[in-house]
């Protein structure tokens, strides 16, 4: 386990980097990977940025200006990536060649050469903007927008547990550095693609509740997303939807993977174990979130998914 | 106009104190008054609050132990009321008798004896926590709840352009101090009533585009308020919807208030001036923010709204 000063240091001495992400990229690998990259292009190093899936448009902002241009690397450093095989595509290619691992996850699996881990950050963005800091980089305002995005999208917008008073003073401090961040959350949390709005409106018609309406389903037939056209990117956060429901404790969503099979994502509010719930169908994940694959015809599926809830309740 | 500090002077030296909120209230003008009321309390002064309409039960985890005892004011504070008309029913009661008022709207028609205004601040709570400390009360949990509420409710959660750097300062500042942040955001932000949710599902099933889909237009019956049971407090960000929609640069809510009688509200992304567009209605407002009041058939409304608004785009 390396500090971030440690990790700095250990950055500056080399040349040509890889920068990897994440596979089903999301705000924190796209912000903290681009952030470093920015940073060591500008001290002249030749760096390249690696992601096994496509970069979602919405985060052109960020990365529209990242050509790369290092074809060898020297180095290879992962980004938000608690676990190899979370590399996707790409992981045959750089399995058991990471010299260093940035990251949050109180789950990595320490498989880098070097791992510089803070638990206790909100993002792994909130630890790049301390390693940018300690590498003596000038944080620009693109760096700055790169930082703000991985902690607002990680923490909701500051909403949830994970934020703490130090991602507050990083947030002060990157909006000083000139970090659009009206723009960003705007685009982050405000615009909903017409795809979107029909996937939300579809599954709010079809909501359904359960054990005193405490329990709330949605369903995201196939059906529903070939109709709509929705990417990953579009139903990010829908299984999030049954649980806004005041009073509901806990929250499913079936989403169908191929005929008569779907998986199912949980999200509790308080005390219901979530991830107790999917262990029962071969699953797993945390207390507040988790999921499970079931097979069988839908009407079926809910009513074993539903008794097993219910003893949870 | 005085400073926070000569405010503090100003309340330090009063003890029997009425606090006003402004009518329909909302999270910052309850939050800002509530915090100020449990300091002065702790200081062993005789204070109450007021607010011509009921506090929404949302709020409960503030107001409820706020039972004020002081029936004869010397001393009378408006915390958040630009202007003495929105104290509403109370109105009549205190005008003219307000001694010192506390704001952040650049609007303020500075009508009290004293004005402490910083139209810097994201929120009175802003404000009123620097207030607070030159008090010299001590904050307690309770109290940094009542501050981040308002921070938090004004801000979008530090979504809008009102929040900076200063703002997140405040908020690390209140977490340290006991804040319950993450159950304060989960309620006011991710916590929706059935009511709620049936709004949203009927004008979201009801949307319609014009302009190439650079106009979205949503309305909210009477009959569908009646129906589905939703509060005012339920409402309220319902007329935000059409504009969440990627490309609508002109979200229109038709709110009906009675037969052939339509509040407009006119929300715009980048460019459109929905003051402009009200103001020909008889209405106004901010350019990202407006309203007015038209009579006639809801899809004769629509089309004088749209012909005016499609001029905009």
């Amino acid at each position: 386990m390396v500090s971030a000063k440690q990790a700095a240091e250990i950055i500056k001495s080399q040349d040509n980097i890889h920068i990897l992400m994440h596979a089903s990229p999301d705000g924190d690998t796209i912000g903290s990977a681009h952030a470093l990259y920015y940073a060591l292009c500008a001290l002249g190093k030749s760096c390249s940025l690696v992601c096994a899936d496509e970069l979602p448009e919405k985060y052109a902002y960020i990365t529209d200006n990242a050509a790369g241009n290092c074809e060898h690397p020297d180095f290879v450093i992962a980004s938000d990536v608690a676990d190899e095989k979370l590399l996707g595509g790409v992981f045959e290619q750089y399995a058991g060649k990471i010299d260093l691992c940035i990251d949050h996850h109180k789950s990595n699996l320490e498989y880098a050469k070097s791992t510089c881990l803070d638990a206790d950050a909100s993002s792994a963005c909130e630890l790049m903007f301390s390693v940018i800091k300690h590498i003596g980089a000038q944080i620009t305002p693109l760096i700055a927008d790169c930082l703000y995005t991985g902690i607002a999208t990680d923490t909701g917008c500051f909403k949830y547990s994970c934020t703490t008073a130090r991602t507050h003073m990083c947030a002060a401090e990157l909006i000083g550095l000139g970090a659009d961040y009206a723009g960003i959350n705007r685009e982050m949390f405000d615009v909903k693609s017409k795809a979107r709005i029909e996937v939300e409106r579809a599954v709010l018609n079809d909501m359904r509740f359960f054990a005193d309406e405490k329990i709330a389903v949605i369903t995201l037939p196939l059906a529903l997303i070939e109709q709509t056209g929705a990417t990953p990117g579009e139903l990010e956060g829908i299984a999030a939807i049954p649980r806004m429901v005041k009073g509901v404790e806990i929250g499913i969503m079936l989403k169908e993977k191929s005929e008569n099979v779907y998986k199912i994502s949980v999200r509790t509010t308080r005390y219901a174990d979530a991830s107790a719930l999917c262990a029962v169908f071969g699953g797993g994940g945390h207390a507040r979130a988790a999921g499970c694959t079931v097979n069988g015809e839908k009407r079926e599926v809910i009513d074993k998914i539903i008794k097993e809830a219910k003893r949870l309740i």
